[in-house]
């Protein structure tokens, strides 16, 4: 990225010239990140090894400065790691969660292991306002109340709270949730397929009680999923608040323009 | 949420009961704040201003301190403010971003007022490799790059860096990108409507310089979006990494279970 062919709207004139250079730096440093962290979330280095910093360097026409920042921000975001004498190695994977297909966790990183699920809670409570009406019942109705710490290969991916209707969610309380997706148990159980969820994405900070369960700092960067889950006829039978660890999940999907 | 409802699983035995009551407190003021999250994100206090936390207790079936700290988690997450003598107020607009239909965003967010794009660079790059190779040109092919910085009202809401085929992006050199999408002014200057996206979302930590632009503290989450935009035609035009201020910003849409 040769930073002389970049023609700058702010300016030099704003600030002093060394004020200047350090903010293009970390510009530079910042866009060869976001490129490395593709690469990499993607098994760009099959070996798990990132090249020299001098070879990173020649390969985006980035200083050896640079480059440093750059794995630096990578090394914060806790995706690589420095091992004297060995380089620069990837530490992380970052599972991808569909975004065009509903699907369970179990059933969407199949491929990478099994899922297994530590239930800290399972019972019936009284809805909250917010909950009953999107489950389209009456105010306090009695709902199933699950949580879950999900995990694959032990490690924690997300923690999921659920409420459910309780002519839908009652069988659920002798099933397998421990090794079953709850949409897996709903199919099956109502003898009919999921039909649509409605869902919001947000980024959040964790508090300091999910950042405990989820392994995570306090303040970590969480990817939060509000979902709510209709059955194939059309009823609202599933409503989620979903905190995926930031540095484990990412979700892809295609948007059309014109749908 | 009745508490005493609740069978717990992983149990008092294993930790003293004050952990576990300071657990299950932990627990009832996270599933509280993120059902007062949700209402608030969608105007459910019309006024601006929460029901006192008595109410918000006897509503919710929860306890005083519950409430208080559900409150102190959405004071954390930049939602509210407690104001003394008024109560506890909405301080924040979460803006709705879709994830059903490919959108810039001053056309997404049309009805909350202008964007206006602080443009602080636009100029020609030899393309990194991992972006020549997603548009489909020659290894260090010359590409526009553009960094900048939207505001709703004045208030950043994301930090945009794009890189474009030089063919296609060239005339945007001349255009006005302070005030326009450049989805917008792709499809004006191509004479074609784009196709679709295949787009990445993750939640980041704002690292300090991305921070410093986005107002907001570093380490602050971020709706992280990697997106590659492709014309109707199907050639790929559009390589963006957009950092979306995660207090700002929600992603929704519709999943189907079989698309």
């Amino acid at each position: 990225m040769p930073a002389e062919r970049i023609r700058d709207h702010v300016g030099a004139g704003a600030t002093t010239v060394a004020a200047h250079r350090r903010r293009l730096r970390a510009d530079r440093a910042r866009q060869l990140a976001d490129l490395l962290r593709r690469l990499l979330l993607r098994g760009g280095f099959p070996d798990g090894v990132l090249p020299h910093e001098a070879a990173i360097g020649a390969d985006y026409g980035a200083s050896r400065n640079t480059v440093r920042q750059a794995l630096d921000l990578l090394r914060a975001e806790g995706l690589v790691e420095r091992l004297p004498g060995v380089g620069t190695i990837v530490v992380a994977e970052k599972y991808e969660h569909g975004l065009d297909r509903l699907m369970g966790l179990a059933e969407t990183l199949h491929e990478h292991g099994p899922v297994t699920n530590e239930v800290r809670t399972v019972g019936t409570v009284s809805a909250p306002a917010p909950v009953a009406e999107r489950l389209g019942l009456p105010d306090s109705a009695e709902v199933l109340h699950i949580e879950r710490l999900r995990r694959l290969g032990g490690l924690p991916l997300s923690f999921d709270v659920s409420y459910l209707p309780l002519d839908i969610g009652a069988p659920l309380l002798g099933a397998d949730l421990e090794n079953t997706d709850v949409f897996r148990l709903l199919e099956s159980m109502t003898g009919q397929p999921l039909g649509h969820a409605d869902i919001t994405l947000e980024a959040v900070s964790a508090d300091v009680h999910s950042a405990a369960v989820l392994g995570v700092p306090r303040g970590a960067a969480v990817l939060m999923l509000d979902r709510l889950t209709h059955l194939a006829d059309g009823r609202p039978v599933d409503v989620e608040f979903i905190r995926f660890r930031g540095d484990r999940i990412r979700m892809s999907g295609r948007m059309p323009r014109f749908p």
